[in-house]
């Protein structure tokens, strides 16, 4: 079971390349980063001064590689999604300055023979986080040591990554040992690390899982972001592979109020919370015989403003835990659950 | 949704590539074509008149082709993993006489470029049986027409092909339309088509299982063949997926008598079979809330042969449930649960 294969490394500090887009819903990626990883950002790119951008500095690259910049996170969605030859000839820049080319997008950075021959010559690195490391192992399903909580979810987009985010800030906040662990795009942007989970080959997706939190100290958590749902037609395999691979400790469960079918599965019904928290818990004892759930994180944007309280509340009575909006009451009853 | 995925398809007659070897350890696919596919089976080809071989004629190339042989199908493992050069040499030829060349072997047929443009010169085509087909959807969890059975298992090998196949059997025997579905190596080789699930990407599991059992007559049983466990720390994504994609009507669960620890993982325990059968019926019933359980299919060669039938009758009773040995008892009494 000896094996090299780590997750995906990006190296700090970023420039944010956000193109020339005046919608902010293309610069989602951007936004997201600015907010959850400031200390990793140094600045933006935007190829003209009116486009819509972050509350960071504006650099070119020369004024970035000056500042020591290390990656050009590719912060922005194309519309059409295409790659247009000044953002090209921009990579091919960066690359020939040695930073590392970070992209989420669906074309991959390697099939442009410039861009390659210029990484090439500078040694940087050209990152596709869709595409996972080589040399996955299968799942050992060997104990590691220190602590796990994986955010589990009634469906996909419910609000996982958030609430990972929101958790690991309130056990920072409380002093806990605490580290964010990533299994998809954005959040490996955040992290600086992380394992695109559902790219991985079905045979690998528990070993890669595996990696994502490796062992650590006995009072160390780390906080793992869920993909897909148990519940989802189309990826609970991805949902049961990360289960079984982060071993976790704890669980949350992540929900939409608003949410009672699977979004574009419309024939398939969210499931009730009590059914969802125990089903985690049957097929995550496998791994972890110890596994609890510590909390459910909801997503209330949906709900009349005066209905939020009581829908918690009732929640909190059926399930005897801590109930919350990460987005209106933060994360801190569930870290407090934790570091108990 | 719409896809013109579909599964890797196989053109017979097969001439066998059993090469040179002594042990028939090394020629157990051959072996298995031989004996569950014959009427897809024309001749083997060895490389030494003394080699070790099938029950089937002796032909060369030439004789194969004017036999009207359609694919060349590799049924031997190369001691040490690699292809030496007088393989690679027969298959040029074989594939410059317009077979298709089918393997499983680890390493890509398309990575020898004398081959890769002998099959392009005749129109043959280079089949890795390892390698998934393109433009897998995600899982849609459309109910599809017509029946279906799935072996699952308490464990990865404990003969979830073989049971399939057998079950198959005593379904035609049993006048019931019925067609086996392939989803691992030896199995895609025996049908002439299915999927490499454990190959397919994460996110697309159970759209690939979807694929391998289309829409059908309301009264065809597609026999799925089973890969891996929900039981087993590496390999249960893959399990959930196919469970998922299949929508199966039945599951039948294969079990080894002898089998307590999962194998290669020995600190994980074997389930109990109520457990197994509990576990299956709750996660299928995502995709297909009729499921049941109708038989259990148990390896009983490693028990004293005096024990067996009190083995297997303790079983059923306390499953209720058809439990049989299929090497020794056939699959009928199963079959007569399906055709009621």
């Amino acid at each position: 079971m000896t094996t090299s294969a780590k997750t995906l490394q990006l190296r700090s500090p970023y420039l944010i390349f956000v193109g020339d887009q005046e919608d902010e819903t293309y610069i989602k990626t951007g936004l997201g980063l600015a907010y959850w990883c400031p200390d990793r950002v140094a600045g933006q790119l935007r190829l003209r001064p009116d486009a819509v951008g972050l509350a960071v500095p504006d650099m070119d690259l020369e004024a970035a590689h000056q500042a020591g910049v290390q990656s050009l996170v590719v912060g922005v969605a194309p519309v059409g999604g295409g790659i247009s030859e000044d953002w090209w000839q921009l990579f091919i820049k960066a690359a020939g300055l040695g930073m590392d080319i970070v992209s989420g997008l669906h074309i991959r950075l390697a099939e442009n023979d410039a861009l390659r021959a210029a990484a090439q010559a500078s040694g940087a690195a050209l990152i596709d986080i869709r595409v996972p490391p080589r040399n996955i192992p299968v799942g050992s399903g060997r104990k590691r040591s220190g602590k796990r909580v994986l955010m589990v979810g009634t469906d996909c987009a419910v609000g996982k990554k958030y609430s990972a985010l929101a958790l690991h800030a309130a056990l920072l906040e409380a002093g806990v040992k605490a580290t964010f662990r990533a299994t998809g795009q954005t959040g490996i942007m955040i992290a600086g690390e992380g394992m695109p989970i559902d790219a991985v080959v079905a045979d690998f997706v528990s070993g890669a899982a595996e990696l994502v939190s490796p062992d650590n100290d006995a009072d160390h958590w780390d906080v793992i972001e869920g993909q897909g749902s148990l519940f989802h037609p189309g990826y609970a395999a991805v949902s049961l592979g990360l289960l079984h691979g982060s071993q976790p400790d704890a669980i949350v469960v992540c929900h939409d109020a608003n949410r009672s079918v699977i979004s574009g599965w419309e024939h398939y019904a969210v499931p009730g919370i009590s059914e969802c928290i125990d089903r985690h818990l049957r097929m995550g004892s496998l791994t972890n015989p110890a596994i609890r759930c510590v909390g459910v994180s909801v997503n209330t944007s949906g709900l009349p403003s005066a209905e939020r309280p009581s829908y918690l509340a009732q929640l909190a009575d059926e399930t005897g835990l801590p109930c919350i909006d990460p987005l209106v009451d933060g994360c801190a009853q569930i870290a407090k659950l934790l570091s108990n």
